[in-house]
């Protein structure tokens, strides 16, 4: 199978068929990532420019290292929210780095839809590296790629998301991700963080940990947004961590085995306790490492097309 | 014809046959630009520093492409200016930047002459990338370049900046450039925005647009720094727009087949009309492409001298 | 011999045999850098993050191009302090950039004994770009480089470090290095600005630069942090000038011959007078180019392990 997109958007588009065969990639360049020479130069000459519209160490760096990996030219560019107008500005830069003859360019935007838009606009291929509380795609496919390692398979599996779903673009894509692949998708969390529409995207909704979490075999934690909670979204942090954050407590009702996922920063204590974090359910570091494999799996596939043979190179 | 220069610091220096070799090379340059293995590797082992005094993505982005393409390493060092102590504390930084084994520091800085001392103190080459309002010779190159690529050569050409002449390093290395190569140039813009030499620069003067776009084959329509306007230098923004700022009605006046450029970013519907940037005369998108292939050029030619075989590696 | 070691973390721990290894490599790779092809692809593959929890352009820089001019990917990180959580929240960032597969962790921070915690939490190889007030390996490695193509050894060596000690971590790197190598250490300055430990370091204490400055082979004068000053540690910074900034006067009671370094970037006319920062005692900007062939042989060293036959490739 080749991969034939020009963009990664969203898991809202991609089909069960793309997500295996990104996955299936990945699983190649972790291969590489183990090496002691971590090369591929599969993508020498190609351009990767980063254009984040909020600050993001974690993803851009991310980003940044797997086009290094692959032997591509990447640059970045960190715009401060403050300083650019909406709208036609975002089409005038976009156009600017796609004149510089960018191959891919990644964008992180507060506005949702903001990477679509880009992407009609250019010809340069875009991945959406979180767009507002839309989607998260590199998130959701390196959460699919840690369970699909751990569990082998997706049919039959037991998934809840835990926490602010609302304002979560992690949680859309994985919802949308999980259910094409055959997952059965919990949210759990405080009905004041549901979305208005949590009821249409194919999940079961608990607003009790006992049994949201009850048989579950995979827990993927979301961060709480500090922030959001003083404007008043929800009664205090304390209260939240007593009601929905992950303890040893609350692992009791999950399946034995249950894999525990966050997609980080953790706040240490409050969405989840330290002796989980650090305790063998979770795979969090992990994560970043096949978050690493998959950025360079959607790489090499947009510009390589896909074929395998030459990863090994 | 070999490129003898240490540094490029401004058009002011440059000879006509000198910048129609750079032009040249730049030719050859987006030819590799458009190939999919954007990549030369006759820099390799070559390092570019960029020592911006001022903010600029666009033409930092610029220069640390067209280092990555021709194979150089790269690194960027930003200095807010309010940090940092003029004059000797310059001198301080470029030796030490020199001393780091830097081949090339391409320098921004808002005091006019900064790089000449720059190119005096170090043995590294030095381009410079914007000095104050007295020099900015990679765009002209590239205004040069588009004006070459379109109207295939400047003899007889009539050429209008329009705008604010008076604090535009753009327009001076602009008047350079092309008086050089034997254009008929002209500025147009209000009286309170003409630099008091202007009449020593081999220009003719136009306070009117009617008068001064009549029959021109290019228009060089400079950006607006609206923190300067609200300085008072001119009654307002929208005056401004009104009598200079360029859209399909003061375009009839010029030539049927007038090209039109613009630094960028632009402010839309200020000093160019929506209509005017997105239509078929304005080569704005183009104008980026070619300043990767100018400054392509301009490193290739002070480092590797001009062997110009040795391109198509 | 082999360097065994994965991190470098102070030159406390260091054998003299083992700073020899590194200065010898630290020779092969000034070669390196006096080449027209700045470039030894032995970390080819392998990658390298810098983690500055503080401020420096000077020591990032170099590091920098240290692991371009070897061949490794490198991607930096800079984090605002204030946005940081201690502790915790450390280890975490640690173990993320550990698990994009970083080879190197280059740290500076603002809490001594950070980058040590650092390297006891990832598997990553971790070097300390400057630890609090504790330690600067690589800026006493390159001190201690500069001395010896300059002095020839160490064994009878009459070194003086003149000015703020307590809260210098070159001061105290410099001592370890020096002393260990069989230098005679004295250090100059005012007793405010002495550490309480001093008298437990192996060194004479002088607060008298006549005494301390006399005969002395070289000087390695310390920057002053001004702001550490306003805050009353000394009386005044025109009165430290008098006292211990070091000029031509005080220049005169010292061996002839006299080597000054300074670990930059100086304070003009502080610490040191124009006139010795420029004269031919100085060697300030070798110093910076000695600092990148060190920290290419620390890269080197803590990567390739030390097969010194490589070097040449």
């Amino acid at each position: 199978m080749v991969f034939t997109r020009k963009d990664v958007l969203g898991l809202e588009d991609l089909t069960a068929e793309e997500i295996s065969l990104i996955l299936d990639t990945a699983e190649s360049m972790k291969e590489v990532l183990k090496r002691e020479i971590k090369k591929v130069p599969t993508l020498r000459g190609r351009s990767v420019v980063t254009l984040f519209y909020e600050p993001s160490t974690r993803t851009r760096t991310s980003f940044e290292l797997a086009a290094k990996y692959l032997g591509a030219d990447t640059t970045s560019i960190a715009v401060a929210t403050s300083s650019v107008q909406k709208g036609e500005s975002l089409r005038d830069t976009a156009r600017t780095i796609e004149a510089m003859a960018a191959d891919v360019i990644i964008i992180r935007h507060s506005a949702a839809g903001a990477p679509h838009q880009l992407a009609r606009w250019v010809s340069s291929r875009v991945i959406n590296a979180g767009d507002g509380a839309h989607e998260h795609p590199t998130q959701a496919l390196l959460d699919l790629y840690t369970i699909r390692e751990k569990k082998g398979c997706f049919r039959g599996l037991k998934v809840a998301i835990l926490g602010d779903i609302a304002h979560s673009r992690v949680a859309r894509s994985n919802i949308w991700g999980l259910t094409k692949l055959g997952a059965e998708v919990r949210v759990v969390g405080p009905a004041t963080l549901m979305p208005p529409d949590i009821h249409n995207l194919g999940v079961k909704v608990y607003y009790n940990w006992e049994e949201g979490l009850k048989d579950v075999d995979v827990i993927n934690v979301l961060r709480i947004q500090l922030e959001r909670q003083k404007k008043g979204l929800f009664p205090s942090i304390r209260e939240y961590t007593r009601l929905y954050g992950l303890d040893e407590e609350k692992l009791q009702v999950a399946s034995p085995d249950v894999l525990v996922l966050h997609p980080g920063p953790v706040n240490r204590g409050v969405e989840i306790s330290a002796e989980v974090q650090d305790g063998h359910h979770a795979a969090i570091n992990e994560q970043v490492t096949n978050g690493v494999a998959v950025r360079m799996a959607l790489l090499y596939l947009l510009m390589a097309g896909g074929e395998k043979d030459e990863i090994s190179a």
